[in-house]
């Protein structure tokens, strides 16, 4: 599809909305004094998800874009392919659920039996080996020019959203060239990355071209989560496994971690970037985000 | 069991050793110069664990443990029963296997089948319907000295671990008293508690008068893995959600979050306090730690 035209106040096509209602709620304890504070904290609802007839998982989730949260999960599972024609999805705000209707009529009984736990997480599941269908992917060739990779952090770190409000959330931004496209949060980091997904798949959006910037951490899945997508550049302010390093480098991805004010690690795909930002003439975080990598 | 009592040099029964073979390896990128930039980094491998016959989920983990990850996990996901005798935990290196023998047959098949994807995760799976037997539960009663919460945080967030070494992974810590007794380190947050429940169950330790601390967030699934095991004081340097403080107060456990210098809020179960600490004569931490809550 032909993106829409950037207006001069937002350079985003969904950014995120942290007043909106219904994603903070207002909790109040007592501070270290015994004195009661209150503080907006994110929500975190059940979203049960259907494919067709058959239930397939339940997100905890803040709950803002129900609609691509299943289609982007769906198909980061593989269990939407590509064949497959999407004919309806339906969100029902009371019952808490989101059903896709497809053409399709696949069960995926024995892949909800294997599950494998991932990193950074409650009890995490990839449905089925957590490598399938890495061997068949192969990225498409992109460039990415360090003054762009310098002028979205800067542009994603002062963007009004729930992180920096209320906390306790992550954020991924789909990004082109130095425009950030579409910039979802969710108390689970995947599913903001599944988010994406389904509206790079409701929208006809391919991943040519794309960077994909985490705030989380880059573990196994969400390295092995970002080449199934098809997306070729993965950048994040936090730190990195070394099995995440490991894969990005057997799939041609090209990976960036500890990106913070001048500062960016290069793990995987060095020939993606163009280097034509002077470090030394951007500004550097103060201390207070520096480690921040730490925490994701 | 009997405690055996702190050495002056370590108050720990078990610390981080992030110094140990295998937990980190030494990774080369290149930085923002394009100079090159070796970096340790944690690791992240697999880890299948059995109960007798029975695959019951392979686990992204740092490696440490695990026995007592396995022996946790199957506890926490209620897999194990009370009365349920443990044979043997055979741990096969090459492999990538734990199993965990007892004299039960049960199968979980329809466990299995249930999925809750949880928050700060992957795709978060807890095993079951995830507020399963929080109704049964009561907490026992526990005072804690916001003094002793205060020379907890300052021990902990001093100590070697991984977490100050490498980043890119979440600590939680077991603690009586002032005395933090065991400190476990995970890419996965649930696998560090996992871990202290493994310990527990080895060791026979009950959770009374215990507080459990972690850096991660206080998210639902968090509030409910703490309630089960029985501990009735949660406390984090991290953020909360809302449902988070919904089921501690549902639940009666005492939920402290924000624990940074001498700021900390405490969100439900405030009659555990004893607040005979001056916070205007704690430290606070430098800007750098301040807003670390946001990440997690």
């Amino acid at each position: 599809m032909q993106l829409p035209p950037s207006d001069d106040a937002s350079p985003y096509i969904i950014a995120p909305a942290p007043a909106a209602p219904g994603l903070t709620r207002a909790v109040t304890g007592t501070d270290q004094t015994g004195a009661p504070q209150t503080i907006d904290v994110v929500e975190e609802r059940p979203l049960t998800i259907f494919l067709n007839a058959q239930e397939i998982v339940t997100a905890m989730t803040i709950g803002d874009y129900p609609e691509y949260l299943a289609l982007g999960f769906l198909r980061n599972q593989g269990m939407l392919k590509d064949g497959e024609t999407v004919l309806r999805v339906d969100y029902d705000d009371e019952l808490e659920t989101v059903v896709v209707r497809t053409d399709g009529q696949t069960t995926y009984e024995d892949k909800l039996k294997k599950k494998t736990r991932t990193s950074g997480c409650a009890v995490g599941t990839v449905f089925g080996d957590m490598m399938e269908g890495l061997e068949g992917v192969t990225l498409p060739a992109a460039r990415l020019r360090t003054s762009h990779l310098y002028s979205l952090a800067k542009v994603i770190n002062t963007t009004p959203s729930l992180y920096l409000t209320a906390g306790a959330i992550h954020g991924t931004v789909l990004c082109e060239g130095d425009r950030p496209l579409v910039y979802m949060e969710d108390v689970g980091r995947h599913n903001a990355v599944d988010k994406i997904a389904g509206w790079m798949l409701s929208e006809g959006v391919g991943p040519e071209g794309k960077t994909l910037y985490t705030t989380g951490r880059l573990t196994s899945e969400m390295v092995i989560k970002t080449a199934l997508m098809g997306i070729p550049i993965l950048a994040s302010r936090s730190g990195f496994t070394a099995w995440g390093v490991e894969i990005a480098r057997q799939v041609g991805l090209t990976l960036i971690g500890r990106l913070r004010g001048r500062r960016f690690v290069c793990l995987a795909g060095e020939e993606r970037l163009i280097r034509d930002a002077d470090p030394a003439a951007v500004a550097d975080e103060d201390s207070k985000h520096r480690r921040k990598g730490a925490e994701t």
